[in-house]
């Protein structure tokens, strides 16, 4: 065996997986953000040519697919197997995305936590040694999940003010049993946590503690601390989820905030870009840990990230029925070297 | 290493995991249905004091979770994971019924192919050494369902005769380490395929190239044929779907016909219970496998079935939108002995 269980929730590879390549493709408003320039394409509609939001998210999907292949000087015939999802009902940005591909494929579903779940599944399924390369990949876009967790775009509801915003854009990451890294070296997967927040205006809020607790047994169950990390990014808690996590984390005697960030803070301007509570979506994640934390990574900018993708696993329909919020958050260790 | 990639969707393990235990729950029809005897409950309503079909379902799920549990003489702490998902617009069926558990939880979207693509998920992890004990489950639920997907049941509208009935049912398995079989020694993960099919009134006919290709596959990349098994079977196909499928088969010269045996079929009394063309659902071939197969599995009637669950991955926008049906069908080899 060459893994080994820390606890009961962290895994650890002796031979970790590498990262052997990523993409990213955002929108147009991702695209006049502060990460501009680390992403692989930029839309310049939210349409790309196609008829319907969700075809266009799930072309933004297939091409950031095939992107990632290409980079990787591969073909879809070498890679052996697709881990992904994606926010719509029934994960068709997912399904249309790939239905050409001819990649055998587990279809996932955790919400915006999605990132990180499908790295964690890839990381194990080939340290098991079932696969050779594995691609990890998820999407959003603003005008989908709009239409579909809250009013109709064209209805020009009023956001809250503690309301974030869905990320248009996909990532991708190539997982490969051999490469010079980065390296997949734990994967912490995550419980469902669920505080009795019913807010669906406020995900931040219904995320931190889950984003929490799976960040506390990782340190606790891998006995390392904070200032072994360089960065350790949630998924999509924006401003006020990510304050909350701060304090969660305070009273549990673990204090990270010097090196905490989220993805839904920093893929948008707080200044120039007015988005109320932050970026969010399975998109965000995913296309700031596959074009800026990678390359951060690649380059030796960063030499070790904790990816804390965070995932609201509700539901219109739970939300109507007056259920609060469980949430769900994955971490996974990436570093440059193997370690 | 202790498994062996057969072929480009073939994996085979030479340390097969046991399923230890098996759990299944059913609705009113299903109880009245010639599999009754092999199910652990049969509901006396669609709700089951819950106030909403969700819930309900939601309810079905935790509890027969909570059953294969117990059947193990295990608790929640020996469970590493939990592998499950669901139908409903963001699987909340399975995030509410699993929310208390306090499992590490992977999040699936396989539509009715669930109950496959999680034992081969849980197998790959087992035999891989991350985990020693993984519940794979999933849920469906005729009402929520009918809801989501078609009308309101309040509408009375009439069915086509080429449609099938989503069972209302779950079924769960404790895949493990350790135990006495039946086992799980091969597993065949499915690509898409999309035939152009766009009539989701007839999801056999859309599903039935996908199970076919899987099962094609299987056969070539393991050398096994058909009379290496006892049974053949097929999630949720109905009979429209089961006799393309035959054809389909022979069409490739692969003759299963006498093996070949469908959840969707077997579950309803096709003479006493009109559900036109057959039995549907995550839950079809979850209550069909975790009920009467295991049993017959475990008492040894049956000592080798290729467990092979269909999925459609359409969505009502998809199907708004003018696409086709994506579908895809995963293959699991259970047998009773190590083989």
């Amino acid at each position: 065996m060459v893994h080994k269980r820390l606890g009961p929730q962290t895994v650890k590879f002796d031979n970790p997986p590498s990262i052997i390549s990523a993409s990213s493709i955002v929108g147009q408003k991702e695209g006049k953000g502060p990460l501009a320039r680390y992403f692989d394409e930029i839309l310049e509609d939210e349409l790309w040519g196609e008829k319907t939001w969700e075809k266009a998210e799930s072309k933004i999907l297939r091409e950031t697919i095939n992107k990632v292949i290409s980079k990787a000087n591969k073909t879809n015939s070498d890679i052996n197997y697709i881990l992904a999802g994606d926010l719509l009902d029934q994960c068709i940005s997912t399904n249309y995305a790939i239905r050409e591909s001819n990649i055998p494929f587990f279809g996932l579903y955790g919400a915006c936590s999605t990132m990180s779940e499908s790295l964690s599944l890839a990381a194990m399924l080939i340290d098991g040694g079932y696969a050779d390369n594995i691609i990890s990949a998820t999407s959003s876009h603003f005008c989908s999940a709009e239409k579909q967790f809250r009013y109709p775009l064209e209805l020009g509801s009023q956001r809250s003010p503690t309301s974030q915003w869905t990320v248009t854009g996909s990532g991708a990451s190539l997982v490969s049993s051999s490469g010079n890294g980065p390296y997949i070296t734990h994967v912490t997967t995550g419980k469902i946590i669920d505080m009795g927040i019913k807010d669906s205006s406020n995900m931040g809020c219904a995320m931190a503690p889950a984003a929490s607790d799976t960040i506390f047994r990782h340190f606790e169950e891998t006995g390392s601390i904070p200032s072994d990390y360089d960065m350790i990014v949630t998924g999509d808690l924006g401003y006020i989820g990510m304050e909350i996590l701060d304090e969660l984390l305070i009273n549990l005697g673990c204090r990270v905030s010097d090196k905490l960030h989220d993805c839904g803070v920093m893929i948008f301007d707080r200044d120039q870009q007015d988005t109320h509570a932050g970026g969010s979506g399975c998109g965000c994640s995913a296309s700031v840990f596959n074009g800026y934390l990678y390359q951060e990574l690649t380059n030796g900018t960063l030499n070790r990230i904790l990816l804390v993708s965070t995932g609201a696993l509700m539901s219109p329909t739970s939300i109507q029925q007056g259920e609060s919020i469980p949430s769900i958050a994955h971490a996974v260790t990436i570093q440059k070297t193997r370690g």
